[in-house]
């Protein structure tokens, strides 16, 4: 941030009295601008002993594999923002499940918040966000294909939970390589 | 939003290509400047049978009584966040536990996500955030005394909750009155 969104004047980076971090303040009107981190929502779209990828249309990782997701948009519910982003990237509507995984990733400010879901109809497919949307089983899965870290973890974590039948939430924190 | 953040530029609301959102866009150098929901980070902190409340010393809701929590800030994990809200406001490190509640508040852009924690020193106490900080069991509740529409629903879902000695993650939405 260079300028105030407010008033058009120069901001720096200062400590706010009563604060303990820097914010980017306002050298015009004197207003604190926070930043704080973006929730990225998500499922796990199952149907029977197979998950729904989407190949990305998009970058980063254009051509890379990944479950649906992306940013919690304003006035949504959590649940509400994964049924959407599902919906953007596969063209289907899921039966929306329970909260299954949350992933930290502060070195870039974002967490993760990933769903079960269940397919329940036949009708997705590739979309202005996915070159291709197809189901995989655990045999099949292109591990060396998928497009970001979180993607491994939640398909194995949920091809093993499917084993036992038991699907507890679990919370993992993702170090990105500096 | 005003002016551009970048390049100090007036912003338009309008709907970039690609995407089905209005949102503010620079004039001058094109920048979209997205807005996301805030994730509120806090703790349900218990010794025994009693749970450790704040009575607010800043605005807004100064005075009443709330449970620990705040913004989760940029470089944290939720669990960081809700461990160092609950340290700002009570002065005590509490043992961090489970994530016990989602509140989703979709008409101001948050998400709480409170965890469970044990209190496991004496050395809480007021804080510049907190006037004053104590112990209350179900019976001594200031109920008509709490700060924000989730606490009640927190603190009636964990004394029940105590009584099963069994505490699973629920997802709550508040609409607040318009």
């Amino acid at each position: 941030m260079k300028y105030c969104s407010e008033c058009g004047s120069e901001t720096e980076k200062r400590i706010p009295e009563g604060d303990n971090r820097e914010r980017d303040c306002c050298k015009g009107c004197d207003l604190i601008h926070y930043t704080n981190p973006k929730i990225i929502v998500g499922t796990i779209p199952v149907k029977d002993e197979s998950i729904l990828l989407c190949k990305r249309a998009i970058e980063p990782r254009y051509g890379k594999w990944t479950l649906p997701g992306g940013f919690l948009e304003n006035g949504e519910t959590v649940s509400q923002g994964a049924f959407r982003e599902t919906l953007e990237e596969t063209n289907t509507e899921v039966e929306m499940g329970e909260l299954y995984a949350i992933f930290n990733v502060p070195q870039i400010n974002q967490v993760y918040m990933l769903y079960l879901a269940k397919v329940i109809k036949d009708d997705f497919s590739a979309t202005t966000e996915s070159l291709e949307v197809e189901f995989f089983n655990e045999a099949n899965i292109p591990w060396e294909e998928l497009a970001f870290p979180f993607v491994p973890i939640a398909l194995k974590n949920v091809f093993a939970d499917m084993k036992k039948n038991e699907f507890p939430l679990t919370t993992h924190t993702i170090e990105r390589r500096k």
